[in-house]
């Protein structure tokens, strides 16, 4: 059964451990799962969120940054996730087109008709069937995000995390105001308690989707 | 005088020489000249060249070709030329909104309407004074290219050099039509000729250009 769904939260919600442990539980149930991320997901992809990451480039400007998150969504819809729901897959992806409305609308202050527009472009109009809001406070994200850094010793991805905090503010403001707005797709999960609470209710809510889906 | 000049033509149509050779006339007269290109001109809009550009990337969708190109353009106005033009200098830039429409539009055939709004976001609405098209057959021109890379033992940058006959046919009619559909902008120069006389034209257009601009 070809499905959608995507995760979506601040940095440091906890939203790759989360994926990783729903797609070993699909794949347990049988299920055919591919799981993915955004900006990436794909070589050309991958190449783009080098350089939107990359602390180096903090010198670049709103419109470009928006334009580089729908040409690596592009390609990556175009590559990866179109096909995959094609042959009736699972696709799990860690951001998608809200994170957009969510960073560069309610963070950079972008038009967000604007934005709506270039991800029905960027996404060939795919929509999520599902999706996850991890919520939690910024300073507990924020923390995880730099001591990851840290433990990782990678500091070529950190360039959102040196915004300051009111950007990551109305980052987490707006995604939960999208969240609001579409009570039908979205799932607010609390975020910040331990992980096994954390998965317990992505499965429940899981569970709850597919048999709506199949009483439909 | 702030004034915007830019050049188009298909690969190897010598552009580059041009924009030499008119940058020093022009700074012999005491004007302040700003060279640049696209995609490029910036250190991030370079990064985003070094992905449009290499062979490596041929899976890229054109969508994600089309918003690469306004992603490096959004940042190169930004960054460069608006400031210039704001200090009142002449800007030569190898390439602009033009080749967009030539290349993603009648070569690729992307929609031209959905080309000319991303133009105008990535562009702020900054639109050429004056635009040189260099024209030449392709047979010409594309030979030139493949030598130039040869010689300079670079094969970085040579994706669109790689594209069928009939796309870059396509997109020399592009140009062509570009220019019969805006002659007040628009000046054509035969580019299969001795570089000197390529030249001399180009001055003589610019000549006429800044006589017809100062007695407005």
């Amino acid at each position: 059964m070809a499905c959608f769904i995507t995760f979506e939260g601040i940095e440091g919600s906890g939203k790759t451990t989360q994926i990783q442990l729903l797609d070993e539980q699909l794949r347990g149930q049988g299920h055919q799962v591919v799981v993915t991320r955004e900006p990436g997901g794909c070589q050309i992809a991958d190449r783009i969120r080098g350089i939107l990451l990359h602390p180096d480039n903090s010198a670049m400007v709103p419109r470009a940054e928006l334009l580089l998150y729908a040409a690596a969504r592009a390609q990556h819809v175009s590559e990866v996730i179109r096909p995959a729901l094609k042959a009736d897959k699972i696709v799990l992806c860690d951001r998608f087109t809200d994170a957009t409305l969510a960073y560069q609308g309610y963070g950079r202050e972008l038009d967000q008709e604007l934005i709506k527009q270039l991800n029905l472009l960027a996404s060939e109009e795919i929509r999520p069937d599902l999706t996850l809001l991890l919520d939690l406070p910024i300073e507990t994200g924020l923390g995880r995000a730099l001591q990851r850094e840290v433990d990782l010793q990678d500091n070529t991805e950190g360039r959102f995390e040196r915004e300051a905090f009111a950007f990551h503010q109305a980052v987490r403001n707006g995604y939960l105001a999208l969240a609001a707005a579409e009570v039908q797709r979205f799932r607010v999960i609390k975020a910040d308690r331990p992980q096994a609470e954390i998965q317990r209710q992505i499965l429940d809510q899981i569970e709850q989707f597919f048999q709506q889906r199949q009483s439909r």
